[in-house]
């Protein structure tokens, strides 16, 4: 029951690639690598640092090689760098990252809108990756785009779901992270679907990658650590975006995420007022107000003091 | 469990009270007669239409006498009027609510702030009120003020709540409002604080009246229901807000409510999309950017059409 957990929380940080990669303005290279920095000294168990992306698909992250070259990296942290396909992994063997995360959609309109390719014809693409991975001694990570809601074909069949999952646990992976990308997933869908995965997949490691969309991220990690998941995404500030909802929230922030397990006493290790301190900084960076209820508003336990005496009203 | 509930939840939308009172701009008394006979027609179990708080306090709400005699009155549709004093009660007779709310602070300081008063004069006064209400036949649902968290004490022992439950119980009270004041609540908070009083007081129809100020307002509903709470306060558009925490967001908004509700398949009476035209309506009346996630993103079953050709990237 989740109102007993007190399991360790797992929190990964994905502001530098995810959140970053919506922002339009270009943020120098510098910036992140003080960003970067920054994190690794907030207790996050994992960053994702960047992604090896064609460079005109998404410019804000042409400076990949150079971010992870520079990078100081801390113990206990484990850097990733998000590879879309086999180009991307060649381009990715140098940077020695700890993790590769492949990406892939569970839809096929999905999978043609944003890879150019049937998910049977990608699935045998991330093979080659997972091989090189391999040869590389790098851990590799499942994601799963689309798992909970598609933009174009709506809910997602739980069959489709187990169709991918299977696929990446027959490369020999047994660390999944299952996205709600458009963020449409419920409580209830997340429950359900995580429930089902962590039975049929016992060996795996799943993680949940939440946007806040629709306002529901918060209330979706508490299902999925009743469903038991112990691993979250989460976006600094809660940037990010989402292309199909314009002036919609990012991914889960991750200074809610943190605030929400702190008051409820679940270990995550990771120090909130570090993360306020970054959202400051990046406030600056990206020009344009967090969506970070923390940030916005405070941890809750900010003291006010009380007024000595009422204004007298009326006669 | 949660997971499996399927019991009726009950929406109160408290927008046109606890929502504008917060609005520095005047909202003509014509504008707001319309958007509570529109807010009649959406299914919600109850509108908390006004205050009979001294107009001096809440200038927006000195029209509270034209307003609740102008609007169209609707079978299955309970109208409430908060009531915060006995000089308030004396101005609420003629309006022929349905329901009378009582507020009351379950911690002294804010107790002292907000109405002058001790915790224990104050339930004085407001048993006076009770009585005023028996003899008119009016029903009266207890309210309790900081009862998650006070701005100025912090954690607030669950005895506290307990004896200002207790104190309504004894006035012959049965439906009792617990309110997170300030947006500080977990749901660990909200579980554990509502299945105590749930415990304690078996005949009572408890409510949660939650603000989103630190976004888990909508993971407190998940846990507020998995403790036995049927129903809720809601906000159209998230209007309100905190005079403690400056830029934060304020009550739940209905329409986020309404919209994990349906998802959930939980079932609530309530018509989305006709809270989505009354939140266009109400950006208009106010002139600012509504919290609603479900009016910036749009509900989750909004399919888009999908690209029928990638552009080229690269050679």
């Amino acid at each position: 029951m989740i109102w007993e957990c007190n399991d360790f929380i797992n929190v990964k940080e994905v502001g530098p690639r995810d959140g970053l990669q919506m922002e339009k303005e270009w943020i120098p290279t510098a910036e992140k690598i003080k960003l970067i920095n920054a994190l690794s000294k907030t207790g996050v168990n994992g960053i994702q640092v960047t992604s090896v992306v064609h460079p005109k698909a998404v410019p804000q992250l042409a400076d990949a090689e150079e971010v992870m070259r520079s990078i100081e990296r801390h113990p206990g942290v484990s850097y990733s760098v998000l590879v879309p396909n086999e180009r991307g992994a060649e381009r990715a063997v140098p940077m020695k990252a700890d993790e590769w995360e492949l990406m892939h959609s569970v839809t096929e309109s999905h999978s043609l809108a944003n890879a150019n390719k049937k998910v049977d014809e990608s699935l045998k693409e991330h093979e080659k990756v997972v091989k090189l991975a391999n040869e590389q001694n790098v851990t590799v990570q499942g994601g799963m785009a689309t798992a909970l809601g598609c933009p174009f074909e709506g809910k997602v069949p739980f069959s489709r779901v187990a169709y991918v999952a299977e696929a990446y646990y027959s490369m020999g992976i047994r660390s999944i992270s299952i996205a709600d990308t458009i963020g449409v997933a419920d409580p209830k869908l997340i429950y359900t679907t995580m429930n089902r995965l962590i039975n049929q997949f016992p060996d795996v490691e799943f993680s949940l990658h939440l946007h806040n969309t629709r306002g529901m991220a918060i209330a979706n990690v508490l299902a999925g650590i009743d469903a038991g998941v112990r691993s979250f995404d989460a976006s600094m500030g809660g940037l990010g975006g989402c292309p199909y909802a314009p002036g919609a929230t990012g991914n889960v922030s991750t200074e809610d995420l943190v605030h929400m397990l702190d008051l409820m006493n679940i270990p995550n290790g990771v120090d909130l007022n570090r993360l306020l301190d970054i959202s400051k900084i990046v406030e600056t960076l990206v020009g344009h107000t967090l969506e970070s209820a923390i940030y916005r508003a405070g941890p809750a336990d900010q003291l006010q003091v009380a007024p000595t005496a009422q204004k007298k009203i009326g006669k």
